[in-house]
């Protein structure tokens, strides 16, 4: 199997992001490695053999998608017995012209803390982890936005997701049988219905999940999850709630629709 | 100021990233816009409208940074009033030549729930949330990671953070006043030394994190912050604990040097 390494002096988030995104549109698989923090000639000299080594083991030249701001370590890197994308570089020229400005590369510029996002982000963790699962009602003034559903519906991670990339503060909620049984809102939900958004999930799907936690009991059995699945849809169409059907979605998916039905702002580019 | 837009028949968060990185390299502010899932031709119309009505309202080209796997919406952000960077297209044909096969672009490769990591990365979010802050202490074997520290060094954002991109099952612990007095490893984390990572904080930092939480208290006053920091860092040293200094770094940083020291493999690219 051919190997791909993603290496820079950073995170090495964005050539993991680029390199995996130019792979998958490849039907081949590869073996991934990824070397952040290559900050010194010493290390690069490392990572280079060890980059040299699988392609003696291999036959194959190994992809390398790097991005360095150091000169010095990169083209150390650049020298490898590998094929090698530097993807930013061949784009800064371009933007040079256009802005008119010489680029003014500086270490850790991007995923660091520096970014005047970040307590926002943090902030956002705390509030999503504080207004979990409905275990505060009495905070939703301070949300973002307030996913509601039935339990295991997708709610928690998405909230996280939108928290931890986005400084998005997102409570969830996840009905109760009350709020099932009487197909209405409660009180601390109604007072802010325009920061709800409702998910939900095909029974099938809900069953498996549900099972995987309680096997057997009426929480996963077949009518349970059908009816509160059915109840729930029609309470939102009533209430005019969005709502979004997460079978088939990942969380950066979910959270992606969710932004882009909303128009919540997000902290963090 | 000139816009620039992230867009994409998917989340567009590869748009994002890449782009991001690539501005970052410039002492330019950027109004930024992601819009993700433009699936139809009368959806990029409506986004081509917009992009030209800000050509026009700016005097500037907004910078356009796409992904799009369907042609025919490709072509009509293609025409927008805009400069616009295909920064994949650019190094398919490179990688076509190496590989000695076509690309074979498909919607939804990247971010979607299709990738097979998809369900361990769920089951982390869920492992971090159940083992979080100490909570439970006896599911450690089946934690990948343990990371210990004192209260508000940035364990619990980075165990999500392990767990929503990398799959990883990250449990967290804070040291208790009995745990730091007596500067011993309770039992159950002995047990599971080898999965130990501890986390530090400045005790300046520390001060101004636990004021915004509890002001005025024992918990936030000076001599108690660098007592904890102090008596920990010497737990670390003294158990051959790797450790981190969190206070200059983000939950990406941290999350990345903690793969990197501890060689953890990740469920996702």
């Amino acid at each position: 199997m051919r190997a791909a390494f993603y290496i820079s002096d950073g995170t090495a988030i964005t050539s993991e992001v680029f390199g995996h995104a130019l792979l998958s549109l490849f039907p081949v698989e590869f073996e991934h490695f990824t070397i952040p923090f290559v900050e010194s000639v010493e290390k690069a000299e490392q990572v280079k053999q060890q980059i040299n080594q699988m392609y003696r083991k291999t036959g194959l030249k190994p992809f390398v998608f790097h991005t360095f701001v150091n000169p010095q370590t990169r083209e150390i890197i650049d020298t490898c017995d590998a094929v090698i994308y530097n993807f930013l570089e061949h784009f800064i020229s371009p933007v040079e012209q256009q802005l008119g400005i010489g680029a003014k590369p500086k270490a850790h510029r991007t995923h660091s803390i520096h970014e005047n996002s970040y307590d926002y982000r943090i902030d956002a963790v705390n509030f999503a982890l504080a207004n979990d699962d409905g275990t505060r009602v009495t905070d939703y003034e301070h949300a973002d936005i307030i996913l509601v559903g039935v339990s295991r519906s997708g709610k928690t991670p998405s909230c996280l997701y939108l928290a931890l990339q986005y400084g998005i503060k997102a409570a969830n909620y996840p009905f109760t049988e009350d709020d099932i049984d009487e197909l209405r809102l409660p009180d601390f939900l109604m007072k802010h219905k325009q920061k709800l958004f409702g998910l939900t999930i095909d029974a099938d799907r809900l069953i498996d999940i549900r099972n995987g936690r309680m096997a057997n009991s009426k929480y996963s059995s077949a009518r349970q999850c059908r009816l509160e699945i059915r109840e729930v849809e029609k309470l939102y169409k009533q209430e005019k709630i969005p709502f979004l059907n997460t079978t088939k979605f990942s969380v950066e998916e979910i959270s992606a629709k969710i932004l882009s039905t909303t128009g919540l702002q997000r902290y963090k580019y």
